[in-house]
């Protein structure tokens, strides 16, 4: 595999291997030096022409955590404002000898063109409203994590502006290749118009379904969505999407709250729930280093190893 | 100790401990190869919400030299523009295993409420009118090279725009706790409304002091106070309160004359004077990265060890 | 050689030693791991007044790829925004310990007033219509690999707006140095308005010049020259000056077809030109690593190491 573009470029076996060795890193990242040499001489730069200080920190803490150089652009600099061609800043950069692009965009499609140009690996961190594959992987993860590795069954509500959203998007195609069950909950106004395909439940009343599920992720609601009239008011919003203390009151003690975030507190999720014992939210951004690094050891190491035999190498590398 | 928020956080052994280990690294600097490997392995985040590259590089040349992995993010960026609350970075951070957020703000108390949300080691870097409590400690540093390590006594003035001035409060509490004399010199218009507690003298005149001091610690005038009518005009200002050459040249041979920096010339200080043998203000800058280190360090290295091992350890580190 | 603020700095003699250790940095940068600790302990600092990514990203590349610490500042950064003076930025970085300078600036001679104030070494990174020194090397060292060592009697027409541009300026040095006859080519109101002293060509119909060069080095035309009235319209520039498909089938198989990047595809150069076997444009961006590598060598290593020593420490290295 050369390109982290979508969760399809995965499927389920590819998903089952990048999870393998993200354990193996989780644990190099609790080490006292949570290095190892696995990436020296490679370099990963970082492409955010839509800022995202949160995914790209932890992009570069995955990088360097696997020895690679990093180097970074972001929306503010040149090569954007001089309306320099994507095809010429890609052509750039591989020529430089980077190994990995990691790439944010507004636009869907961005890092799949760019692929089409370059020798590099090229890491979807997110494009327009398709798809952000490492979110999901991250989501995964921590989900095995608490569930064990067999997520067959396990119901799973996405909760809030589906439309506009790559992480459920990919969200949905990791947890149905893995076999979980999902109910997309949200008003009919942020659902996307056109489900076929997508082997999903629906529902327009998150009380309906509260009681049922075992996961509830709740997705970040774009205040700038608020002047399009898709939704009357954050407060009503609130009222009726919201995970709220009294309906994490109405929930089993084992279930799993998730949010991408950041969140807004108080308007999809209520503060003392985020903080709630149930919540993983911060659980989701430690894992995330760690699965960012397998990502780009999968994308980079270039060796066809797995997961047994980089652990005992990682192991090795201690030393 | 587990933050760097103000200069008490330190008190006066504290203090003599990190300038035991500063001097330890300031030999370092020195080397062909000033690198140690000290803090392998640990992430440095630097969180500019106000901008200032000389003390971004500062903190950043330091922490490289103690071989860790820097990251950064400055005003600019995203997390500020979405509105991302302070409490959900902090947190984001600390998830990704970074070991110590440098952070610099405009409002007064953001460092202490973010050391108060996270494990990793928070170091403020300046944060309103408040405290800038590592350009004290370089200053103190920087005098007693020059006086020795006995400071008690010492005649210090520091004039200008006290009220406005992080660096002047950090400073009178660094230097009164190492039992010098301090003067503040400055218009009553930027001067402290409430002095009471501060165990320092108060003049209008600069001339008035002239002479009688043993350093003068001469403050940035923010050309933006003129339009608040706090001082009629810079060449007005220049004329009371700045260290002119005629000023100097009434001063004795081993006065010191110091200055945060970026100077304004010809405002607070003439450019004569800047550069006069008795001027250490780029020693001020260089010993900044020597005492960044020694911060860094006292705070990640987690091992309680004291400067005398620790001169030995760099020692070994060498070969 | 402590600064590289023009090609004037190096003549025949110093560029031939910087392309000498260049081919040993291109041998370096295809390893599977493209390092070397030739700069370790070395920081270079990047000052990019005016935005450029790809330079900027160039330069970083060949500093991490010599094992140097890198650190960078950016056009919107504050020490630019608050009017601190040049020579304050220059003395603080100079103080911090910094090896080299990496300046970019709209103003011509600001690293030459630079190189004046510091200890540091001072790379010009492009300042104004001045000078590029390392673009006209990496060109110069591309167009060797292609042709020999000897680019005496070497045919390169320079085509477009050479008036306003440094990489032109740093190219006509470069070339005549070595021995190339120099045919600039563009309409008079994009042609210096005084040549003499530039021992050079003139001609201000590039269908005049085809088929008489071995090199056709076009220029990116910036697209706010329009506005000032040089040229009418980009339609008009393509007609008369572009390098258009129907131009290049005029050309021999053995011609050599260059441009800085980014290029305006469709305007000073087709796309299917810049795409064309003869061109050379990507090889361009990759020898710019390698030359920039041996620039930052000969100015930092500073131990009068000529090529082949060097070779055979890479080479010791490499295990």
């Amino acid at each position: 595999m050369k390109h982290l573009l979508g969760i399809d470029d995965l499927g389920a076996e590819g998903i089952g291997e990048v999870l393998g060795l993200a354990e193996a890193f989780l644990e190099v990242t609790k080490r006292d030096i949570p290095k190892v040499p696995a990436l020296r001489g490679k370099t990963v730069v970082s492409m955010f022409y839509e800022d995202s200080t949160r995914t790209r920190l932890s992009f570069e803490t995955a990088a360097k955590r696997l020895s690679a150089d990093t180097m970074t652009f972001t929306a503010g600099s040149s090569a954007v404002r001089k309306g320099e061609s994507l095809l010429d800043t890609v052509r750039t950069v591989e020529a430089m000898g980077i190994d990995a692009i990691v790439v944010r965009h507004r636009s869907a499609g961005v890092p799949h063109r760019m692929a089409g140009w370059t020798q590099a690996s090229v890491v979807n961190a997110g494009d327009g409203w398709h798809e952000h594959p490492t979110q999901a992987l991250l989501d995964v993860f921590t989900l095995r994590l608490h569930r064990g590795a067999d997520l067959a069954g396990l119901r799973v509500a996405i909760v809030g502006d589906v439309k506009h959203s790559r992480v459920a998007r990919s969200n949905v195609k990791a947890l149905t290749a893995l076999g979980a069950d999902v109910t997309l909950v949200g008003p009919p106004t942020l659902m996307p118009p056109d489900l076929s395909g997508w082997p999903v439940r629906l529902s327009n009343h998150l009380d309906e379904v509260l009681g049922t599920m075992d996961v509830y992720y709740v997705l970040r609601i774009q205040r700038e969505r608020i002047g399009e009239a898709l939704f009357p008011t954050l407060r009503e919003y609130a009222a009726r999407y919201g995970l709220t203390e009294e309906r994490l009151a109405r929930l089993a003690d084992d279930i799993l709250i998730m949010h991408p975030g950041p969140t807004n507190r108080g308007v999809e999720i209520a503060a003392a729930v985020a903080d709630d014992p149930r919540s993983v939210i911060t659980e989701q951004v430690a894992n995330g280093v760690a699965v960012r690094m397998a990502v780009l050891y999968h994308l980079l190491a270039g060796d066809g190893r797995r997961p047994p035999e980089v652990l005992g190498e990682l192991e090795a590398a201690r030393a």
